[in-house]
């Protein structure tokens, strides 16, 4: 199943958002604001199933796509995790996972303009983000498993002149309304990154990252399972797994993008995000 | 003017929170669950004020502190940001401020236990909390310092083994419910950190850190308007501000914490934290 927190566009709309089940023939309304809300109700599969046997779909155009869960209360994102990006920034393969929070005001949506001020290293990292399905503390792999909802796309863009400041990248990877995850949710039941998922960045059209979700060092149940042992994790929560090779940061004369370039981040089996830069005067 | 978040010690209020105002006189129930909604109301200070007019006080014994607010959306900490720290770690006084951050479950009560798992390296950061009033983004250094609502006391526990597992600190300072925060706010118009505060924290009543707001390298107001810059700011959201020097980790043997340990922390004009460490099993 396929799960989307959508928009819709008529002007009579204007501005409701709801969530919706999808399957290969498209998208069905669920009347609740969003996927975070729809996945708290103990029902929601089957409820899900039910309305994916009706006949009729939202017309094609009618609807845009936000980011699926609008307000997580814990985004994890792990570093330094596929084994292309590791030799590319000249590290070893490490023993732990390397992670760092982002901000619910960080997440934007799949085609929405990046607005940015204040830096000029605005670089590209194309990643699987897995979304949580149910509660957890301190469980094991397999249990970690069982409790991934989903997978989505992000792209953890960074302000690298900022994450550089200091020895934490933090401050490069908070910056409000940059961090574009969706289009939408496709469950763990339909999908899983380790039989391998192609993973692609491309800078105005130009393919600049391509890999695949297998070169993970710390695949997604692992990533849960450890994140789980430290810190609770709630229907929602979302954990960017990190990046492959390929970023600006990583090459000899980096071009970090400018304003109007456009960043699509592709992850085959579940779609693709598709924003521009908008380099903006401070508020 | 102090503002708490308390709860009734008797077993008819048993559960019940609320928020307080407080002089030196004493504390007065206002009937909201804490500061958080209490000073969401616009009007907060004058009822504020009207409920110190009022000649009772809680009866002292009868209520106990709780983390002051429950659920920030945003708590960030800044390292290395006392002169003497600085010294003790080996570095240079810095020119940006090193910053991470915590969850809303990473933060516990003034007098709450601090149970711990799966770590054997539990050390002690005291630290200046500043506590946003309303909100901001990308404002100056005096617009900031008029967004701060007040400071509080808190203790950034870290668990040095995770923490140096990464480059990143983030796993090390997020072990849910250890960093105690309280046990009030002590608004700006009554207290400067720049003006210095003793702050002070002991282990087992021996004295380990003793410094003074002033050793600050960024003060309050200048953190405030930086993290402004690429994060927008809403009343409750938390400010770590650092620590100053005699951690264990800066110590040639570090003694880290073990079961049973208390540890205290104290800044002038403001109050104390009193909490015991205690190793547990895992879940």
């Amino acid at each position: 199943m396929r799960l989307a927190t959508l928009k819709l566009n008529t002007h009579s709309g204007a501005g409701a958002t709801f969530a919706a089940v999808g399957d290969s023939a498209g998208w069905v309304h669920i009347d609740t604001p969003n996927v975070q809300t729809f996945i708290s109700h103990e029902s929601w599969r089957a409820a899900g199933e039910a309305a994916l046997r009706e006949p009729t779909r939202l017309a094609e155009g009618s609807f845009e796509f936000l980011t699926p869960v609008p307000q997580p209360a814990k985004v994890i994102c792990c570093g330094l995790n596929y084994h292309d990006h590791i030799v590319e920034t000249g590290r070893e393969v490490p023993e732990y996972p390397t992670l760092f929070a982002k901000f619910a005001d960080t997440l934007t949506g799949p085609a929405d303009d990046i607005a940015v001020s204040l830096t000029s290293r605005v670089d590209w990292e194309a990643e699987l983000a897995v979304v949580i399905g149910r509660e957890i503390y301190q469980v094991n792999i397999s249990e970690a498993r069982a409790a991934i909802l989903g997978y989505t796309v992000a792209n953890d863009i960074s302000m690298r002149d900022w994450q550089q400041r200091t020895l934490q990248w933090f401050q490069g990877k908070t910056f409000d309304r940059t961090t574009p995850v969706g289009p939408c949710i496709v469950t763990a039941d339909e999908i899983d990154p380790v039989d391998g998922l192609d993973i692609e960045c491309r800078i105005n059209g130009k393919v600049v990252q391509s890999s695949n979700t297998r070169e993970l060092v710390f695949d997604s149940a692992r990533l849960v399972a450890y994140v789980s042992s430290f810190t609770r994790l709630q229907p929602g929560d979302i954990i960017l797994t990190g990046t492959p090779g390929g970023v600006a940061l990583g090459m000899e004369n980096p071009q970090y993008m400018r304003n109007g370039d456009t960043v699509e981040t592709f992850i085959e089996g579940i779609g693709g995000l598709r924003n521009t830069i908008r380099m903006t005067p401070t508020h």
